[in-house]
């Protein structure tokens, strides 16, 4: 029967890079209240496809974009997958930058270029053409999949963790799987088992209670901006190691052959260095690059601002000055705890002679490991080695997705994130693409994945 | 004579007070390019006035606004004083802020409020006024004096230097007064002796060619955020003492008079960092906060920018980030050894992940102390002390002025700083004001200054 499926997907190859296009021409931007319209008409597109293929949908309401759920009735062996992605995409910023029209799907050397081909349309709609193809040729899916495939990601999913409350029982399932990473590099597929955590502080000095002149007043008050750096670079040593207290006491060490493994990854330091555009790489001593990305917590200053920010010069003692920090985390480093002893450590590093306030943003959020070694995991390890013809990496991301430890814990399933893009995909920048040999590719490994899982 | 100027002064108390209050409806404001007639009207102001009392007087073009100069000829003895002073205005910036309309000057409680009314319309013609006086009275002054008053001070007098060079014969002198700075409370009147050097800087960081993401690049690469922080942090240790090194190697020490005459002056610290709004003050170990305002130099952050500074947050590495940072200066460092070792010190402490610029903004300036033992600062002193009735202290100042330098080199005068408004005068801010009592003071004090220069 996978031979049929495969031959099916092979043989509409061109009707369903045609389908990405159509889903690619409409405005979904959920952040853009101008285009709530289209981004409803995404989810409509969504439905439209499940229905297709005889796949029951719902679109559920929610505050601000709908949901899309569908679900294929049970399957041969009592698995359930539960895949998640979105509809909705980034907004523009910058028109002028893109050399195509961004709804306007244009392919140039083997690439689809517009805006959510990769992120998360295009990788999203891999999994519903495999079920589609499934269904035509075997009028069922292997295994039982749920869809829930969401219109507001790209705005912090605000509706997201009430919906998985309140249908818990409706997404109940064994395995979560997104296709919204990507692959190592051009030529290596990826799978993706672990993200990290993030607590994202602003840290705010206030001195005199206006800028006061420099010379008057200079050398006698804390000045707030040598006060704020100061603070900042209490935070580490001269090893790149975190200096709060407590920092490191959670940290999972990678096991032996996790290191093994990684160390194994092809990966060439120089080449990401100039891709970079960086004179050298710094990171925390006794670990690789690898390593400091995927399984080290981070601390960087995301912005700085406070003071005469003009051209020339202004000769003042800034009021108040401010600086925007965040910490990556890793298992099993609590964000609160960490989010605490962050405050503790910045107040204990302020001088006397100014104020601090700390705030946080956003919600704090805890990093997330996949275990490796389950049914689900080397399911997608062998299709998407099928699916590519070249065998995938295990991976992790630096990046952060609050939806999988909210998963682990309102679902009780771990996720399994099959990237088929690639890392320099410009994701959410101008002239983001998905490669048209990638997209097909990944089509085939979803559908190999359901045939994969069915035979555990 | 000298009781027959004192009572003209008096009598004409509030002829004087309305001359001054003409004087502040010029919107004389130099940086306004819409201002330019008006600013020119300000020169002929000052020539009229001159006139009126029989002093010659040029309006000497510059490329943008005039300068006026004036000369009483030869008095009754040798010497020859350069009065400096501009009759050019700050802007406004924010006129919600007036209570009055700048330039609708108003008396309230004693007080004129009005742009210029300190900073230095108000001041400067004390000095004029005294002339007018003594020239009703005696019909000669009984020192020559020279007038120099420019109409772009308030834009870093770009054309000064030039003009002195040029005309150094026609104000060759033996002392330069100037009324442009502050009494030390409102009970006690100051002479300034005074000013710190200036040398500042812009310490530009890059890392990425772009943003990058927290996530996906942390760890990995060294942080323009972190690395000024780090940068700046170094320029100083614990006590407070900046560790640039040579920077202290020519630093002149108080002499032990001076010490000792500035420990005798009233000076109330809680009530200094009250005014500011800080909670304690902070300076260099071992120095008292006067001193670390007057003789001592310093270092300050004017300005940080740099990555996101907008609400919320942002996730990214910044590509570049920047400081704005001044040092104060004082006799006898060397302004250019200054900025190298600056550079030096910067570069050192730059971690080799990222790349440093730095840039030098303005011209560097030293510092200025003039010598307090000249029969024209006795005669000063006497002077302010018979104006006033009250002795007044010698002080010096944080702020800088360029020109003092400039003058002692070539003209080869040294200059005495005769300040008669308040402290809190608001001078670049909204409702600056000038006492009236204080206005006709000074009115005497110029006078008297005059006249017991004569006497020596």
């Amino acid at each position: 029967m996978i031979d049929q499926v495969m031959a099916y997907i092979d043989e509409h190859r061109d009707e369903f890079t045609a389908r990405l296009l159509e889903f690619l021409r409409i405005k979904s931007i959920s952040t853009d209240a101008t285009c709530k319209d289209e981004t409803r008409q995404g989810a409509e597109w969504v439905r439209t496809q499940f229905e297709r293929c005889g796949i029951g949908c719902d679109i559920v309401p929610t505050p601000r974009h709908p949901c899309v759920l569908a679900d294929s009735g049970s399957g041969s062996n009592g698995t359930t997958v539960l895949l998640y992605g979105h509809y909705d995409v980034q907004p523009i910023i910058d028109l002028s930058l893109w050399k195509s029209p961004p709804f306007e799907p244009e392919i140039r050397d083997g690439r689809v270029f517009a805006r959510g081909s990769a992120d998360d349309k295009g990788q999203v709609l891999t999994h519903m053409l495999a079920a589609e193809a499934w269904m035509k040729v075997a009028q069922r899916l292997p295994v039982r999949v749920k869809y829930l495939i969401e219109g507001e990601e790209e705005i912090g999913s605000p509706n997201l963790a009430d919906l998985i409350r309140e249908e818990s029982d409706r997404l109940a399932c064994d395995y979560i799987v997104i296709s919204d990473t990507a692959k190592l590099d051009e030529n290596t597929p990826a799978i993706t088992y672990g993200t990290k955590g993030l607590v994202y502080k602003e840290i705010t000095v206030t001195g005199p209670a206006n800028d006061v002149h420099s010379g008057s007043f200079g050398g006698t008050i804390g000045n707030p901006g040598n006060a704020l750096c100061k603070i900042i670079t209490s935070l580490k040593d001269s090893r790149n190691r975190v200096t709060i207290p407590g920092f490191y006491k959670d940290v999972r060490k990678p096991a032996p052959d996790e290191r093994q493994r990684l160390s194994r990854l092809k990966f060439n330091e120089k080449r990401y260095a100039k891709s970079l555009g960086v004179p050298a790489l710094e990171g925390e001593a006794g670990y690789s690059t690898i390593e400091r990305r995927w399984v080290r917590p981070t601390l960087d200053v995301n912005g700085l601002f406070g003071g005469y920010q003009g051209p020339g010069s202004s000769t003042i003692i800034p009021a108040k000055v401010a600086a925007k920090v965040s910490m990556r985390l890793v298992p099993d480093q609590d964000p609160e705890k960490i989010s605490n002893a962050f405050d503790k450590a910045v107040l204990a590093a302020a001088p006397k002679s100014v104020r601090v306030q700390i705030q946080t943003h956003g919600t704090n959020c805890s990093a997330y490991v996949a275990p490796t070694d389950t049914d689900g995991m080397r399911a997608a390890l062998l299709a998407v080695q099928k699916g590519f013809n070249k065998r995938p990496v295990l991976i992790r991301e630096g990046g952060t997705l609050p939806i999988l430890p909210m998963f682990k814990k309102v679902l009780g399933a771990d996720s399994i994130m099959m990237g088929f893009c690639l890392p320099n995909c410009n994701a959410h920048g101008p002239n983001e693409f998905f490669d048209v040999s990638d997209f097909h590719a990944g089509i085939r490994s979803a559908a190999y994945f359901l045939h994969e899982l069915a035979s555990r």
